[in-house]
């Protein structure tokens, strides 16, 4: 689709005669203008659930091209294996435990938003799009946000100018009394609410919503294309999330059933953002990111739960299942085509490198885990970097290198198990998927993820290899631990009466409801 | 690197016109000759260890390259879970139970041909060269033949014109005392042992073994390529069979550890046969198909075994990790490139195909399994069929569209298993991989191997879905039933006395040793 060469050498040459080895990957401002940025942040997608990376059915022919056309990243995490952690991360820059989305009621719990929740991003957190701001960016937020659903802590809030979606899970239809459905809005009023005006049928699993999804993304796009700012496009859709659902066209047109009928309409969806980029001539000057906020959900699985190819494991979990996060960049001229990257990624590096896309410098008042990808992306150097796996409080795992050690472990609970509750279905390594939290702090279990991505064969721990091994990783930690400051935790209250009652705007559409009284309690996390 | 576009649409509307739709996809001679055949038959090597099939660490790039110049079968299949059996059914387009590749001596046992075996392939049984010769086909194996080490077994007996490589595994180092170490033969004559005379360290899996095999395989093509014969390449290498080997550059490359280094060495092979095919200008008259005896050994996994990346269960058993293969076909000019096919495949469909290019038909004097597929990959058509998972005498699952009905279900024994050996690490599917041989004949277990390849969900006896497809299956069961006629076992009967103390050649190289006296005995097969 492009031919970088000559630009490429160009800009190589340029960049080290000018800022020598150590400057920026990318110079904003080539064109006049920084690029517009796009990530398309799926919900529950797994790892194995792209054609490319190995889904037997194949069915993302349009992922795949964008593959083809840009760079997979085949290593490339979460900040934590649930959906308001991750997502907030991935705003920040930051660990859930930094930027407070985690609880304290608990050991290793994993929390997020439900409607009961009365946290959300703290204002003292700077997100993506306020800074972005800074380069005149102008940002939309199409789909789930996920980070808090009292006024307070809404998109619009945090640096969005527009928001097309909801501000929780598609969960329901309630009888909005005990609980009221979720709300739908546009900007900062809500337009209706899910089952009640924005059609999901649980039952069929047909809802248009994608579609809307899309539309809304192409017209911002149209809307923004020939601007003298930036745009920044968040596109967060929740298609693959229980209860799945597909627009009429894509239902029953999957090998995989409805959950392939939810992956065929995203990846067409997709395929049209990128068609329309290239019709519009921007496509060279727009940078877009398509990963997940965590592993699949193997407890909705097979009907609405998606694949982590040979990983261990699902949501819930710091196994490779829950964090490893299917990911591809793409910006014709700029990122090679056709290129594999095994850099170590998180999606929090996604601030850091929009950051750094935008010509801006992170904020220096705090700690980013995010790192600058772009000499990665646009160099294909790799960057040395460990990953840490956080459930709740609690660091269970790091990566560093092919290694990954497991200080934590556990699935779930045998209590919630012989619910039949199960993180790893068809899955059981001995000592490994665990129902009780079990310590290895002293001796972490340690994996290679070159031979063994599927974290079945621990490390000998008389092994050479382990030996020389954990000195490294015990080093790393130890500097991550020293420097770790938790932020005040946010999913720790629950309370009734903060649920979507009476979202902004309802009056005009006569949609309040009457809360309930005040009677907080502390959230209970079961897993 | 083709541009068929043309010759196809010629070719289609030349089919139509003057052999109405049923004709052969493929018309021999239509440049005079038909075309040559070659197929890449890979050694325990897994559907998960190819890139293009979702291996993490992307290490095939010549097999993902010779993907996207063909086409991809992600439903092919082996005919037996077993590097023997399959072979056979490979060579003669039938099943194990037919050609004679199968025990009795205990229910559902898989047999191979050790040393001590009595049998082999048997003189009634038609092999694939000895079929291409009457179209003149020039035929060579190069690598692992596993049809029986009596000479009255051997390739030169069964149709090939010529052989380098070894009639058994390249276990070893044997004393030459209890145990011979194995020959390696060039045409009808031993030229050595391994670990005696060619080289295999079984501490640093230091080989050079890939690199002779495709020596004899360049030296074969560059020979015959402006022969007025075709030819037909049988390379069957074992490096991906414990011991795992590779060449000193190849050592140490991969992220994978021992096992990928010996893929990467595989991978680059085969990019240089594609190669020599192209720069010798016969790559359009050179049908290529590469594929896999069964599927990954897990039980030498992780330093020694591959990856069967989503299915369950690997080599030895009937789930999908056992018998699911990677699989390419390539052939520029005529299989359109870029394509996926989920045809279901089978790598007796080789033999039928094979002479289905060469002008042949199939003898009509047996039951052949094997179909014929080149509609599927000349012209993208879908072809109904079954697919039988066998494990010794028994056919354990059958496989109709997207649904697999287990009627018995094993992984292996109690006592087996209590000694370490497993067939499903990690893996444990309560009711599905049993540790004893379970009946589900009048109620079989169903998946649907669309939302479910894992085979961790069985279908409910109850549901609509059970209800409709389970009919189906038993008339196609029954029918294959009918027509059923086993052929002499034979992998029943083991004797010291035929291991290979003295083979052909043995006398030239003063390397002929004394077997024991005659002793046989019902050869025990554990699982």
């Amino acid at each position: 689709m492009s031919t970088p060469g000559n630009y490429w050498t160009t800009l190589v040459i340029f960049c080290y005669c000018f800022w020598g080895p150590s400057a920026r990957a990318y110079t904003p401002g080539h064109n006049g203008t920084s690029p517009n940025i796009i990530i398309l942040l799926m919900d529950d997608m797994g790892w194995g659930d792209l054609g490319v990376f190995g889904q037997p059915s194949k069915e993302t022919p349009n992922l795949d091209r964008m593959a083809a056309e840009g760079m997979l990243l085949t290593d490339f995490y979460t900040a934590n294996p649930l959906c308001s952690p991750s997502r907030a991360s991935l705003l920040t820059g930051r660990l859930p435990i930094r930027n407070g989305f985690y609880t304290t009621n608990a050991h290793a719990r994993n929390g997020y938003t439900p409607q009961e929740i009365m946290g959300g991003i703290p204002d003292s957190e700077v997100l993506l799009p306020e800074l972005l701001k800074k380069a005149k960016y102008v940002n939309k937020i199409v789909g789930k946000w996920h980070l808090g659903h009292r006024t307070q802590f809404h998109p619009l809030k945090h640096g969005f100018d527009e928001w097309f979606g909801s501000p929780n899970c598609h969960f329901g239809p309630y009888d909005n009394k005990e609980r009221p459905n979720i709300p739908v809005y546009r900007n900062k009023d809500m337009i209706g609410r899910y089952y009640d005006d924005i059609a999901i049928d649980v039952q069929t699993g047909e809802a248009n919503l994608t579609q809307l999804y899309l539309k809304e993304a192409l017209n911002f796009i149209g809307r923004q294309h020939d601007s003298s700012n930036p745009f920044f496009l968040y596109w967060s859709i929740d298609a693959t999330h229980a209860p799945v659902y597909a627009s009429k066209q894509f239902l029953g047109t999957s090998k995989r059933g409805r959950y392939g009928d939810a992956v065929r309409e995203i990846d067409d969806s997709v395929g049209q953002i990128l068609a329309y980029l290239q019709n519009l001539g921007i496509a060279e000057n727009t940078f877009v990111f398509f990963t997940s906020d965590n592993g699949a959900a193997l407890i909705s699985a097979p009907f609405e739960g998606g694949s982590n190819g040979p990983f261990l494991c699902g949501k819930q979990t710091t196994f490779e299942g829950g964090m490893r996060e299917p990911a591809i960049a793409w910006w014709p001229g700029h990122i090679p085509a056709g290129q594999v990257s095994h850099q170590l990624g998180n999606v929090m590096d996604l601030f850091t490198t929009s950051l750094s896309l935008a010509g801006l410098d992170p904020p220096r008042d705090r700690e980013i885990d995010g790192i600058d990808l772009s000499p990665a992306l646009l160099l294909t150097k790799t960057i040395d970097r460990p990953i840490f796996y956080y459930r709740g409080n609690e660091m269970m795992a790091v990566r560093v290198g092919m290694f990954k050690a497991h200080f934590w472990t556990w699935s779930n609970s045998w209590e919630e198990f012989a619910q039949g509750i199960d993180f790893c279905p068809g899955q059981n390594v001995s000592g490994v998927t665990t129902h009780v939290q079990q310590e290895h702090t002293m001796i972490p279990l340690l994996f290679h993820l070159g031979r063994d991505p599927g974290e079945k064969y621990p490390i000998s721990v008389t092994s050479m290899e382990y030996r020389n091994a954990i000195p490294q990783i015990f080093a790393i930690v130890q500097k991550h631990k020293e420097t770790m400051v938790p932020g005040e935790p946010q999913l720790n209250v629950c309370d009734r009466a903060v649920m979507n009652w009476s979202p902004p705007g309802c009056e005009k559409l006569n949609k309040c409801l009457t809360p309930p009284a005040s009677n907080p309690w502390k959230c209970v996390w079961p897993h």
